[in-house]
């Protein structure tokens, strides 16, 4: 029983007839639903009651001549939805919580890029209190004539990495039928702004078993990463992290603009966690440090950014790669308000128990 | 001299004669321009250098068929710029600084709907420990058939809730028109998002005697909000502050989206001080406390939000509209972050002498 | 009576009580309408039924805690709506009908810099029959240094050129205060982009006596066009005339975003008539006809474009304005396309009939 | 040599040091380019000359502290620009060229949904003169609970279909698993929007040996579009068709917003063919037509639309699809724009010549 209460409403034209009335109530019943029928002074109003597939029967009676709109009033997600389940889910990997009491830092360079630049990076991550080391080894460029990554090298360079340092990994995944391969080296996969919707991906992370981080597309609305996100659950992988990383707006003085309300919006409609992409979100080094604190403040349940031994040098997202002090002085910088943090979360589990 | 250095880059269209190079170059120089040219193997490119019209110059220059591109280098305003004055700008009232080592913190309801209502609202923001009471006498409302604002009538009840409680009081002025009248009561006044580029208020308002808060266009860059406040500098009013209250994007979750990240970018370009409305930014009570611990950390210099005694009976913005025990719960839960806010603005200010 | 039918439909929470149901009923009548409930099996959704003031309705029912969603049904404007008006709207100026059986041309530039270079430009409009002259006298700039405009001195000239060449006068007005004089001197009176939701401005245009060109806003949704219109007919104009110029999104590689489908469906909504500005829509010159014939092909009333004798020189965009040659060929390029749109309309008179 | 000419402009902050200047000047040769200085007042600027990776050295200039700002000049595509190959390219399958003397017309319902649905839809198009069927066998859907396809089912429909009527068939791919399947059996492989940069598919395609078309996506700029077909392009796939099907803006009232614009510029940019897709630019099915006629008139190489035998009963985008004899009717009236189209087209072919 996916959908109770009023799915839908539909708003008949001015001065239907009672045969157009009755041919749309058909309609809606064809679907499975029950109907209820409100009549105005000149305007009748339908409402769809019970379970069955909206969006066909929406798109349906849109197709119908007199029907003026036909909305949705429930949401047509499920298994990510507060009202399926009630708390925080929390990620469990490599004996951290994401979405618990901690507040996690995943940092690292944007690529792999050879031996040397990874082990440094994931030294300084974790020297400074990092929990997760990022790195891409398949990447995702805009231009065919750009770095396009290590491949199954860099996933190597990955793993050595954790064995050094303990720390986890975070990688992305292009392609479904890449998902076994970065499986098998990487503790948390990752799905870029622009595989959001990349369908046959998503079902493909469904049979993973690995935990996901979800980033949102650049033009993609807070109710369709819910419904991707939806997609990994309803495949069969309920470790779903969600990840605001920047939307696309008419602004270009940053790369991308930070939806940062998202965060305590997507709090009330799901239990799922919400990290913080403030590299991507700006796009500017110098702009990476108050947003983090934004994002801690704000209730985030985490960060995902990059930080590069030498920025000057990379052979992607240089600009807005922090260098490893700047790094450590945000990571100083970020204490206090992770205190009051850890105090709001401390306080939460003692109300909900 | 307003604008100094390289301010245009002009790129040819490939094999461009000699000829038509020399025309370009000439238009450029009648502008006031010296120029420089650079020719690289297909293509050759022009700089130019000095003083003067940037915005006709290049409008010019691309109404030219061989010109390829012509792009603006160096900033367009003056007055508003890091450049032309160091350090933060604090503008003075009622005994405030804002832009200071205060954070500050203007609330009240939407409009003013009657004498109970606005000296309740003042009160309430008073004993919270607010700082300045808004409150709309004239209200910019999308459809005619809507509470439009008591006007005058409005405005001697702000002035009588000021005496009563001695909160500085700023209020909507949304027709050069009105400036003096309205000024002749409030102590800020506020231009909205829809009136940022009413160019013919602008003009007034460096006339207007009252430090002014510059709303962000729906749909406005931050460089044409730092064009906005230069008018009003330029036509003899330095005291602008700026306030960031979320644009216009395809999200439709929230009423607006919050460009928080405009903060600390506005803060690396001008010295004016930048507010946060966190109400309409949201458009969600619920989302408002949240918005507002981010916008303490990310380093505004202060909130603008609406409170009111019962947002159900709200003629306006209820739904925005935080109840004065929530407002009050606010304040308190801000209390920690304020702490680091003024510590980190104390060690700025010490590190500047 | 100004909203029929069942202007707003509410969603309660899961699970709310008959009490909560009740005072949302009683909040909801408050505001004049009847109340219909229809209960799901988990949820309750009421419909309000009859006349009242919508929007304050909808935020007073948003503002209370167990409202899940309230969602408008009915449109919120009246007078400019097809329901209210059945044809087109038909608006007579100089002797010619805007909306009619006649495809309008209205050309000139973008700024009135000269007496030679409005009578240039009203004589070549002429020649290839274009039907009103545009010109700015008043300019809104975003930037204060920029040309703002000869004034009154501008008006003066264009009433010369109406006398020479017999065009009729459309020119821009930026301020309520300003719309007397304006009114005087211009035949139709252009509010610009920015100003579409200057309120103030709005009512005054309901009493300037003279026709109204009411551009969209950069960020403006169909429907605040619409009330916008509404704000000036219900202020005792109907002679409004929408226009469609373009919108601001992510995209820059033209000045703004043509939303030509803007055209159609503002008339399935609306009976004024319908122009499209080719130039502000593109900002690029070589663009222009190609988007005029589109223009003409879908079916607007006219079309608003900028034409100079010297756009290299011009004060204010240059890069759109189309050659005096350029023009001309334009004109007879468009003429198979006006062809047809005259027959379609035909018919479509032959069918009112 | 891909970048030839001066690809990037450096312009350095305000009173940089000699020694700072030379560090941005090692790095950029560095990158394999020749350096050009040219010294303002206050600001230095750097051309840089030569060939190339753009991408790489602009984000590593940019991570450098005195770097002001690193600005692209020429463009970063070179197989799909005008300038590496003159004229237009037809893609020629199944006896048509598209890019040619004939204007294409594509059409079909959503998603191949049963035998006698297909069937009915592929002889209702070759009756009203269409050239092409297109029809979902694999559906990308936002949410996993809607209709996903019949699959390899759906491609054997098809065949018969085209072995019934003769038209060619147009279907989408989604993942790179699918190319080699789908090409088996389409004629040409459709790339939805959600897919344009996925980036993996988009190399896999350069394999394919079909014409592809490319839809753009939601968000993506005319130069992202370019990208991508770039990569096709590059990785040995020359037989690419653009598709403008709407872009994701703030306005809700129509599904997408159709940046017709787009057309005509695209054309100014690049040899490849550039068709429209009325029906998702709209998604409401009575502004298909229009918006067909101003695409012949603003000069697209063909139309990509649903239609469908009931679209009252279609498993997707039964709001956008036309009726049978809806289609019928809109071919016929784009009859007369068509002969134009004809006509510019053999002018054009005369004046190349």
């Amino acid at each position: 029983m996916l959908f109770l209460g009023v799915p839908m409403i539909i708003s008949m034209k001015l001065h239907s007839t009672q045969e157009e009335i009755d041919a749309v109530c058909d309609r809606i019943r064809h679907f499975g639903y029950k109907i209820h029928t409100i009549e105005g002074v000149e305007r009748v109003v339908i409402a769809a009651i019970g379970v069955g597939d909206v969006t066909a029967c929406i798109e349906s009676l849109e197709a119908m001549p007199q029907v003026e709109k036909a909305v949705r009033i429930s949401a047509p997600y499920k298994f990510v939805s507060k009202e399926y389940k009630e708390g925080r889910t929390r990620v469990r990997v490599n004996g951290l919580e994401i979405g618990g009491d901690q507040f996690i830092v995943m940092a690292g360079p944007c690529s792999v890029e050879s031996e040397q630049q990874i082990m440094e990076s994931a030294e300084a991550v974790a020297a400074a209190g990092g929990h997760i080391l990022r790195g891409g080894a398949f990447k995702p460029r805009t231009s065919p004539y750009e770095f396009q990554g290590l491949e199954q090298e860099g996933l190597k360079l990955l793993r050595k990495a954790k064995e050094r340092t303990g720390l986890a990994i975070i990688t992305e995944v292009m392609s479904d039928r890449d998902v076994p391969l970065v499986a098998e080296y990487a503790d948390i996969l990752q799905i870029g702004a622009r595989n959001m919707q990349n369908f046959s991906l998503l079902k493909q992370l469904g049979k993973a078993g690995r935990p996901i981080v979800l980033k949102r597309g650049l033009s993609s609305t807070i109710r369709e990463l819910l419904m991707s996100a939806e997609y990994i659950v309803a495949h069969g992988n309920k470790d779903v992290i969600l990840c605001e990383r920047g939307i696309r707006t008419f602004e270009t003085a940053t790369r991308n603009t930070c939806d940062i309300v998202s965060i305590p919006l997507l709090q009330e409609m799901t239990h799922l966690p919400i990290i913080l992409d403030p590299s991507h979100a700006t796009g500017k080094r110098s702009l990476v440090p108050a947003l983090s604190r934004a994002g801690v403040a704000i209730g985030a349940d985490g960060l995902l950014m990059e930080v590069h031994p030498c920025p000057e040098k990379a052979y992607s997202d240089g600009a807005q790669s922090l260098h490893i002090p700047e790094f450590n002085q945000m990571m100083q910088s970020l204490k206090p308000y992770i205190e009051i943090w850890k105090q709001s979360r401390m306080t939460e589990g003692a109300v909900a128990v």
